[in-house]
Order: structure tokens, then sequence, then C-alpha cells
């Protein structure tokens, strides 16, 4: 969990803008896809030198250029100097430590969004920062370049669909790359669901420490996903709110819809954490069930046979004037009044409820 | 509790304003009702088909067309090609995993609602989606097709009352549905309060690990309930406030009245909550309670019964020359040290109010 | 508790604007009392029929009409079609399930207030639903009829007193109904903070189960008495803000000062309510340290005793070569370890700090 | 601290604006004082009655007016004749059950500030209730009449000082006032900080019941600062908005100054709050800490002896047919044996961590 | 942790404006530096009076004035004549208890950041107080003295790097020590989470009272932390809303640069104050599982020696007819049924999941 807190230090004490890679480098090198659309055509084509998309800057078509792998300072700035982004802008793309944003440089908006995938292997959510630069035609994504993303499905309705998505501009393509981020929490969010499902069961059969420790994974795993989502209603509300030219009229029913989405999906966070507070609760409680009823084990023997045992020991002294050892029925009185003693006994422990 | 995450997922990469049902099916196949009305006529009419209900589009009467079973998108296709809805409406219609919400189209509003049952066979709440398309002289309901509706005495009022209902407008309609949520509503909270008085009475007489897991069971239902009703004073106020022209400025004390309503639905809620947090509190600390007076007993008998059993262990003992075992009295005076060992025991007990 | 919860499934399906009571009957029959006055004059009398006070309705004196007793619906009714009230208003008052409310019908206000009284019998804390309808020369309140009312004093001031409150206008005695409606939670909360006192002194002398069960029904009542008093300020703010002709410009600084008592009463309920937290705090803290009492008076006594009778038993082992059992000293010398035994372990407790 | 919910019923039922002395006598008679200055000149007297202040009333000179003691109410009438205060102001100062607060009646405001003390022999805060009321050229203060004031250091400036103060008007003077009262917040958090670590000493060394009941009396006394200063925050930031004519443009900077140090006093009480929390939660952990081990030592203890006991308790056993016994070296064996196991059983105990 | 509270006292009864230092003495006498530069020259200097620094005043070029060491009023003193800066200005750069705020002095602003240091022989954080005063050309930072500040490579950039910052103006100077303050953050973080992460190790393999402290102490540094950064973002907002002529239009990008940051700090403050908060959970849960085991391990002796224990008790009895003892096989006998006992015992617990 402490990965929460990336090395960012190593940034301490460097003019703003300067371009630094904070995160893990997850791929070798960085891969440079173009995607090239208008309502006739459809062209995709992987770069082998970030020169080659320059041309497209000008096109009157839609362009998509996506980077995947973000070290490669040396890309960042040729792309920067060729569109003239701020260097605030790159400083961040390469920054993996932000939360969700969009930020309007009147010639184009910076957005940053959160992908969260659900890592089988590891049994935890894992998070790639996703950097989305919208100009007018012109859409460039950047990612941390992780095997595969999110938007293997709006690809697919590119190539294919000639209906309303190649007729759009970069509003719309923005909205879409947005929309399947949200769509994709919605997994993430039945996975949870499905292990606190999981958990519950577990914490009726057999709790124990383990059960403990995944409850509180859960819950700091929620923690996670809250600061990966709740930023994101701020970013969608800003877009809709509609002061930047870049963003048509027409895009305000999308985005309200996306947002409601959003919101959804905080909602049930919410709702989860709920749930998993509930469980901690029940855990405590049926830890102290427990030891009440151990306690309670413990006790009806040990009242039962103390004083039985004290009686015997009378009977095992060896004072030569003790009468009653001489009685004939000395020996099964003892163990009348013994039976009677323990018979009575758990006659009260019934009353109390003990048993 | 789990079903709180609806299976989302099947729509993720799918294009906005596709079609795709989310939630149970829970009819066969959808069921269409028309009821048309003015102040003077009441026709009602189950029809076979969807085209059917077309030609009411145009009629100056008021129409209510209800549709019970969301699944099945043909329909939904249809009736969005007459009317000339905005496929997003469509999609959330057919989502049942929505908040309650209103949206205002220009032409038409779209509202959608949580209809809430008490399940008694289930002993749990179930809910019901309904979503209201609200045109001038039109109101369109869709519901997901459950046994009934809370919808019957409204349907009396206005087959039967020749009064205002029947003169008013498509607001009006959408404002006595409301209601009729609201209202039911009332009677779910009930159903919580009368559970809470007996969970209440459990606590009492004799808690287990069963009542604490229906106090959380029952805490959880509020959060349920919560989700469902909390969105809807947004709703109603967002009514009110009366940007739409759909909505007359004569609504507004309607509106005001529904609104004072849900909130106090919220407020009771709430007051249930912390009744149920109190509950979860009393719980635990009997539990504790109940450790204290099971180890009180024990420490009672151990520490009268363990000193008496050393001094006849004593006694017991087998040395040659032991000039107490000799003793005429030897035995009467152990038993006369043991009684006043063991009655100031019992004094200090008392006095330590343990007794 | 469960009263908090009122019946209000009766109403489910019905119209708005139908008159249904909500609550308890408390009354038999309706009494209406009629108060006019002016500067020089003062009338009291008690009404036979609900229509001898229509006259009142065009004097130039100021009218107070008083109804005790909401569940007669013909006399509602009939007010309402001499007065010219809205059927919903109507409706809130005969429904004793309101929160305080301010509500601004133009030619009149309708005001909700909750009455609080200390049932010294059955020791809770019992509401009255009072609705106060302000009109120019009149208002009209109406009560549940529980036996007296908190404006005793107030009818005697009219009586008496030629002062300012037989000048003023209806706003200021709607003015001064309020403030003793306010001034009466002051009683309510020294009853509490009475309450609390004796809770208190009971913590420390003897806590038990019952001691837990107070503390529970003192929270509730806070929360009983928050739900009451809160909305209560937005009511009075709302006054305040003289949007209405109804309340003249002069009675800002009245309403000013009632206002601060309303927060005075809030914010000595979450004084009162953060204090019984602490005590439940102390509760279980102090039921905690008992069974740590408890607990260590055992561990004393059995580590003590546990080792001497395992040595005891030692020497009453009958094996026919134990020399320990033949010296002459033996038994005196076993005393003699066994007293070593035990006060070294006295000692090592008492440095444990556990005597 | 029932004394936080002073005796206000004797005030319900009367009219507003009456006059009743809510709080403590502090005094026999009341005091007044009146210092007179300007840039050159400086008169302190003390009157014998209130009628003597009267003159100063039209003086060019400010006049400061002090009043200890607020039981007489017809000290306060005949005052109230002189200046022309509204009679709901005299109300109020009368009843020092009030927050801070301000009130602006246009020719003069009326400020109610809480002196707080550190009361050293009864080893809690106590407080006095002061009101301002700021004229032109008039400042008024009343005291509940204690013993000294927090204004003894300002007065030596208003004597000695010709500089800033003397040529100021009634705004600075009622500035430095309050400005004097907020400085006496922090010795008040001094002392508290103080109690704190001696809390935190004893919570480390010895902690008991008595601890807890000085950390929640701690706790309480917090919730009454809290009570006495969050208001005034209010209260400054209202005068520099500088809506009144009273209060000068150039008394701004001073009056952000003094709003810093209330925010500073608020923050601090924020932080000693979650100070004392976390003591308690250390105090809670440290007595189930202390559990642990009584029940660790009593679980060696008794698991070691109890089977030895057992064993030795076989060879005590009469019966005439048992081989053992007659061995030669039985009792050795038996020693042996009981070695073994004893020691064996403290290696699993020293490996599961519990010596 | 009581030095939270500073010495504030003996500022108690001061006029407003008066030099008093709040604080530690860090330094023995006060050193100032001068760095003055353009676009092109660049020269540094320590000075060895105040009075060097006034010529520096109306130059063209940027000035840059450190004080370290702010406990000699003499020094404050002359540079307020000098530059004219308002005298409650100097009283606050001297009080360290101050929390981050912005003041515009329209020809100045007043900035007070905190600059915070893990103090690694201490193992604890540690704070400084820097004030800055940013004047057209002029920027004038205090500092408390402590060896060394987070402005290092500033100072470098500022020597070495001809580009950005040589050619821009005070505002940018006073960004560029934000941003410095903030960077210095993520390290403070990253102790911080190492911290954490030990602790959580700690919690797992052998949790005790240290722990527990350690838990304490670190949240107890979070809201220290929390309290020097969270008036920040005010501050910065105020900057960046662009009121005052001093910082100019082109600073909002890089204003909303380091807003971001400090957001990002807030936000994992709060993230690491959820994780300790959950550690704490943890670590109660896992003492009281601990109190399970031991009971347990108690309990399984206890039950099944105790009855044991009693039945060689009986055998042990000394009565003259006991026909058992007689018995050829009573000895074997009586361990038969003592092993049956023991065993049926051990699967009874075994089936009860206790061992």
């Amino acid at each position: 969990m402490a990965k929460m807190i990336k090395k960012r230090s190593k940034k301490a004490g460097l003019p703003p803008g300067t371009l630094v890679h904070i995160g893990e480098q997850r791929a070798e090198a960085s891969k440079i896809t173009v995607i090239n659309y208008d309502d006739a055509d459809y062209h995709e084509k992987q770069l082998k030198s970030v020169e080659e998309c320059f041309p497209y800057k000008d096109k009157p078509s839609m362009t998509w250029l996506n980077i995947d792998g973000i070290h490669q300072k040396e890309i960042l700035e040729k792309l920067s100097g060729c569109f003239g982004f701020h260097p605030l802008v790159m400083e961040d793309i390469m920054n993996t430590d932000q939360r969700p944003k969009m930020e309007d440089y009147a010639d184009y908006l910076y957005i940053v969004l959160k992908m969260l995938y659900y890592n089988e292997k590891e049994n935890r959510i894992s998070t790639e920062q996703v950097s989305l630069i919208v100009a007018p035609h012109t859409v460039i994504s950047f990612q941390e370049g992780l095997e595969g993303d999110v938007f293997g499905s709006l690809r697919e309705r590119l190539k294919n669909d000639k209906g309303r998505i190649r007729k759009m501009g970069a509003d719309y393509l923005a909205y879409s790359m947005i929309d399947a981020v949200v769509d994709s929490y919605f997994m993430i969010l039945e996975k949870l669901g499905e292990k606190i499902e999981l958990l519950e069961e577990e914490l009726i059969s057999d709790p124990g420490m383990k059960t403990l420790h995944d409850i509180h994974y859960l819950k700091r795993e929620m923690i996670f996903l809250r600061k990966a989502v709740w930023p994101l209603r701020e970013v969608i509300s800003m877009m809709a709110r509609g002061e930047s030219p870049l963003i048509h009229e027409s895009m305000k029913l999308y985005l309200r819809d996306v947002y409601d989405h959003t919101i959804q999906v905080i909602d049930t966070i919410e709702t989860l954490r709920d749930m998993v507070t509930g469980m901690l609760d029940i855990y405590l409680s049926s830890v102290s069930n427990r030891l009440n009823a151990v306690m309670k084990v413990l006790t009806i023997i040990a009242t039962i046979f103390i004083p039985l045992t004290f009686i015997v020991g009378v009977y095992g002294m060896n004072f030569r004037y003790m009468p009653e050892l001489e009685w004939r029925l000395g020996y099964p009185l003892v163990w009348f009044v013994m039976l009677v003693i323990g018979i009575s006994m758990l006659i009260v422990f019934r009353k109390k409820n003990w048993l």
C-alpha cells in the first residue's frame, strides 16, 4: 500500500516544467500509434519515430494519436515543440502521481484520468494514468504502457462503424474515451462485490486474523478507488459547463450521461464501504462472542468440579479422629452429596441461560 | 446484498445510446396499457402491439401510457421512433441501475423513480425502477413488471373521480405518481419500525449472534433505502424550480407538499439509523456484561475453594510427624478454620459488590 | 420509541388535500376559543360551533382563534371554507407528523411548531404539534388538545397588560407564541440536565445494565428533541428575511432575539449529546475495568494456591519409598517452603502493581 | 457540568425585553467606573450612582464606562433611559447565558464576549460574560463582577501611553478589549496543554479510573471552551465586513489580526481535542493490554500445575493394587516425569511468545 | 507534543504591533543575505548590518533579501522603517505560531509558510516558519534560522540558469519559493510512508504497547502536518485569484500547478490517516485475538484435568468402606475411565474448532 506514495522526491528542487518521469517504467520503448479518420476514411498506423506524426497536425480529418510509455522525455519534448504545448502539461504527463483533473489552455484541453484494472495474479487493483490532450481535430492520449487498455472496443467502433462517431469531432472522441474508462470502473466494482460476498461467507463460517486482514485490505482498495474516481466528477462537470469552445453544445447530453455514471460509481463505492465497515463490526463481535463461549465452558466445568474436589480432599485427610470415615455408608453418602451439588449447579446454569 | 451491484459489465465498450437491459427480467412479455381521459371521458385499454399507441400522440386529451417490462428493446425503439426520444433516454430506461433523477430534454422531461415494496416472503425490501416521460398531454411510465404497482388508487381516482385530476395536465399526473411513490415509502418505514421494535425486545430478552446479524441486515436495508430516497429530494426541487414550461406555476404548492413528505421520509430514515446504531452499542455492551457476570461466578467459586482445597491437601500429606493429625479436635478445628475463611471471603465479595 | 414513526400509511393513495387525521386523538371534541382585542378592549369567549367565529373575520381588531383538537375534519373544512385556506394547509394541520416549517401563501402564513412537555408520569418528553395561520388581524392556532399549553402567560399578558402587545398586530402575536414555545424548550433542557446529573452519579456509584439503557434512552430523547428544534431555526430565519408583507420590518429585532434563543437551545442539545456520548464511553470503560479487577483477584488467589496445592499433593502420594516423609522436620520444612513461595509471589504481584 | 445549563426557566412566559438576571450574582452591589480620555487628558473615576455618568454622554472626548455586576436592574434601566438602548439589549446583558454575538442597532453596536479564567482553586475553567455597547465616543462594558478582569494592561496603556490608543475612537477601544479577551484564551490553552502533558505521563505510569475521569473532564472543558470561542469568529468577521459606520475602514487590518488569533485558538482547541481523543484510545488499549498480561500469568501457572497436580493425585489414591507405589524408584521417577512435563510446557509457552 | 502550544502568554496585554519573539531562538545572531540579479547579472552578498540593504530598495533589478533569525527586534524595526511595512506584519513575522496565510497590504503581499524537516535524530517532524514579503522587484524572506533551508537548489538555479527565472519578477521568485516548500512536503510524506510500512510489519510480527504508542505518535504527526498544509491551499488560491497587481496574469498557470501539488499532499495525508486508523483497528483486534488464544489454552487444559483430578481425589479418600479400592482391576479401570473422559473431551474441542 505504501505504493500509494510515489517517489516524487527526485523532483524536489527542480524548476517547474522539468520533465521527470515519476512512476514505474512499464514498457521498454514508447509505442506511437496514429488513427486518422473522417466520415469516409479510416487509417491506422504504428509510427517508428515521433516526427512522423507532425504532418497530421494540420489535416482537416480527425487524428487520434496514442503514446504508450511516457518515460522517454525526448518524445514528449518533440511533440510539445511541434504542437506548442505548455511545459507544465508535459511535466504532468510524465508524473503519474496526478489526481484526475482538467485544465483549459485555451487552444487545447488537458485531461488526466485513471484507468483501473483488476490484476488477477496479484489479486489487487492496479492503476494506470491516462492523459488526454484535446485540440481541434486532434486527441492525443498518453498511457503508461501496460499491456492493453480499455479502448479496444472504441477502436473497433471507429474502424467498423461508419455512424455517428466518425462524423463527430475531437470532443466526442474524448468523451468516448472517458466513457470507456468509467465503464471499466463498473467491472472493478463487480469484482469487489464478489470479494465482499466471499468474505461475508468466511465471516460466518470461519473468521480469523486472515479475515480481518482481508477486510482491511478491501477497505484500503476502496480508499484507493475513491481517490481515483471522486475528482472525475468535477472534471466532467467542468467539461459540461461548456466554457471551452472546444466542447460543443451538443456534447452536453452525453457528458451528463457519463456524469450520471460517475455518480453511480461513487454511490456504489460508498455503499460498499458501509458494507465493509459493517463486516468489521461483525468480525469484532463474533470474536468477543467466541471468547464468551469459551469462558462459559471453563466456568461451568470449573465451578462444578472445584467444590467437589474440595469435598474429596476433605476425606483424603489423615486425621486420626474423623468419624465419617468409619461410617458404613460414608462413601456412598459423599457420592450422593456430590451428585446433589453437581446437579443443582447444572440447574442454576440452565436457568441463567449458560447452557 | 451483492445484488446492490448489478451486472453492468455487459455494457462496457458499447457506444452510448445502445439499448441493453440491465437488471432482472421480471415479466415474460411487456404489457402496454393506455389510459386516455379528459374532463368528460375516460378510456382504458390494453394494447396488443406498440404501434397501437401511436395515434394517441396527437390527441388533445391526456394520455397515460404504461409499459410493464422493459427488457424488449424493439418496443422501446419503436416508441422512441414515434415520439422522438433521445437514445440516451431509452438506454437509461432499460438500465435499472439508475439513481432517481430528472433530465430536461426541452420537449419532454425524463424522470427516474424507485418504487419500494416490502417483500413479505423473503422478508426484505425489494425495489423496482419506474421511468416517467412527461410530454405535453402525455405521460409514459416504464416499469420493470413486478406484480402490481403503487398506482392502483391513482387509477381509481382517474376513473371515478371527475374532479381536479381529470381537468389537470401531464404535470399533475406525473406529480400524482411521484406522490404515490413517496406515500408508499411511509409503509416501508412503518415496516422497518416494527422490525426495530421486535429486535429491541429480542435485544433485552435474548441477544445472540442472530440478533447481531439482524441488526446489520437492518442497517443495510437502511443504506439501501437512503440511496433510493435521497436523490429524490433533488428531483422534486428541480421540478419545483419551474424552469421547464412543461410544469405549470400552479404545481408549485403540490410539489412543495411532496417535497416536504420526502424530507420527512429522509428524516425518519436518519432517526431509524441512529436507533439501529444505538442498538448495536447496546448489543455489544450486553455481550461484555454477560462475560462479566460469567467471570464473577467463576472467580467467586474459585477464590473460595482453591485455598480450602489447599488446606485439606495439607492434612492429606503422609508425613510421619504431623502433630495436628493426632489431636482429638484436629478435624473439627480444620472445618472451623475453613468455614471462617469461606465466610470472610463471602463478606469481602459482598462488600466489593460482586454478589 | 417506535412512536416516532406515526401511522401515516392510512393516507397512502389518497389525493392531495384529503383531510385525514394522523396522530393520537387526544381530546373528545374540539374546543374553539376566540380572543378578540385591541388597544382598549379584550374579549375571550369559548365558542359552541365553528360558525360563531366567522364574524370575526372582518373585524379591524386583532383576533386569536384557538382550536384544541384537530381530529374533527368538519371544523377544519368549515374554517377553510370561510377563510379560504388551501386544502394542503388543512391536510397538514391534521397530520401531526410534520416537521416545523413555514409556508407563505401570500394572503396568510402557515407555520408548524412542536410544543414539548416533560411528561412526569411516564418520565419522558411528549410532543404536541401547533399549527399557526397568520393572516392580517387574525392568528388561528391549532393544537392537538393535550391538557394545557405553553400560552398561559401569553393570555395573561394579553388580558392584563395594556402595553405593547395589545397595540401590535398578528405578526407580534405569532412571534409571542413562537417565543413561548422556544422558552418552554429551556425547561425541557433543564429537566434533561438534571437527568444527566443523576445518571452521572449512578455511573460512578453503581453502573449496571439499567444505566446503559437509561443512557440510550436519553440519547434517543435528544434525537427526538433535535428533530423538533432544528428546523425551527430555518422557520424563524425565513420569517426574519422579511419577504412577506404580513411581517413588519419592526419585528426583525424580535425575531432575531428568538432566533438567538433557538440557536442556544440547539447548542445546548449538542453539548448534552456530547456529554451523553462521553457517559457511554465511561460506562463501557468502567465495565471493562471491573472485569479487570475481578480477573486480578482470581489470578492472585489461583497463582498462589495452585503451586502450593501441588506441593501438598506430592506429599500425599502413597509411594512406599519417599524419604522426606520419614524426616523429623519434613512437615515444618514443607510449611516453610510453601510460605517462602507464597510470600515471594505476593512480592512479585506487588511489584507488578496488581495489589 | 450541569452548570452549562443555566436556570433560564424563570424567564419562561415573560414578555420580551423583561429584565431578569440569569446567572450567579457575583458581586454585592454594582460598581460603576468611568474613564474619560483624549489625546491630551485622562480621567478615571468610580461613580457613586448611575446618574453621575449621564453628563459623559455628550462629551466629545472618549468615554469608557465599565459596570461590574449586572444583577441590579435599576441601573440598567436608568442607563437605557439615558442612552436610549433597546429593551432587548438590556435583557441580553442581564442574561449571562448568551453566545458571543454582535448586533447592529444602527446608533450603536451590541457585542457579547466570554471572558475565561483558569480557576486554580477549583482546578477548572470559569467563565464571565462581557457585554460591550459601542457608540460614537463611548464604550460601555458590562461584567458579571468577578474579582478582576483581563483589561488591566489595557487600562495601563490608556493611562500612560499617549500614543495611538488615546488618539483613536470607540472602535479601537472595543477592538483592544476583544484583543485582550482573545489573548487571555491563549493562557487557558497553555494551562490545558500542561494538564494534557501531566495526564499523558499518568497514562504511561499508572492509568486508573481516575485517569479516565480526568480525560473526560478535560474533554468537557474543551467542549465548553469551543462553545465560547467558536461564535467569536463570526462576530469579528461581521465587524470587519465594515457595514457599520461605527467601525472605520482603518480598523480592518486590526480586526483581521484578531480574527487570525481567534482562528489560531480554534485550531489549537481542535488539536487538543484530537490529542485527548487519542489519549482515550490509549487508555482503553492499555486497560485491555493489562488484562492480557494478567490472563497470561494465570494461564501459565494454571496450565503447568493443573496436570502435575493431577499426577500427584493419581499416586495419592488408596487402591490396594497399585504396582508403581511399590517400585523402589517410583517416587523419583514421578518427579522426573513431572519435571519433563513442566519444562516442555515452559518451552512451548516461550515459543508462543507468552513469556 | 505540548510544543504545539507555544508560549504566547507573554504577549498578553501588549498593544497590537508590539514586537515580541514567540518561538525558540535558533540562531545566535541574525544573518542577512542579499541576492541581486537581473537577466544579465547576479550578485550574492552577506551583509554585516541591516542598513546595508537599504540601497537595494530602489534598484530596478530583482532583490531577494533573506533574514535568518527573527529574534532580533532591532533588525525588523529598521527594515520596517526603511520599507514602510505595517507594524502588524513585523509582529506576525516574530510570532512563529502563525498558520500559513496571505495578507494583501496593497504595496506588498505578506505570506506565511511552514517549512517542514524530518529530524532524523529525534525521529520526528520539525517545523520552521518562513515569512515572505513580496514587493515590486523585492522579495524579503524571514526564517527562524535552523541550519539550512529548502531553497538551496533555487539559489543554484538563480546563479547558473540564465533562463526564465532571471527574467521574471518578484511574483515568480515567490512562487518558486512556495513550490520548493511544497516539494519538500513530498519528502516528509515518503518518510511517513516508510514509517507506516515498518509499523505494519511490526503489527503482524510482534505488536505490543510500543506499537500502539508509535501508531498514536504517527497519528499526531499527521495532525501536525495537516495543520501546516491545509491553509496553504487557501493561500495559493487567493494568489491565483489575481486580485493583486503584484501577481501577473501569466503566473496563473504556475500557481494552478503548485495548487495541484498542494491538493495532492493533502490527499495523501488523508490517505495516510485512513491507513493509520486502520492499523489501530488491526492492533486492537490482534490484542483481543491473542487474549482469545490464551483463554483457549487455559480452558482446554483446565476443563480436561479438573474432572480427572476430581476422580483421583475420590480414590484418595480414606473411608474404611470403599469397595473399589479393594478391586484387583480398580487402578487400571480408573486409568481407563480417565483416558476415555480426556479423549472424548479432546474430540468435543476439536469439533468446536478450539484446537
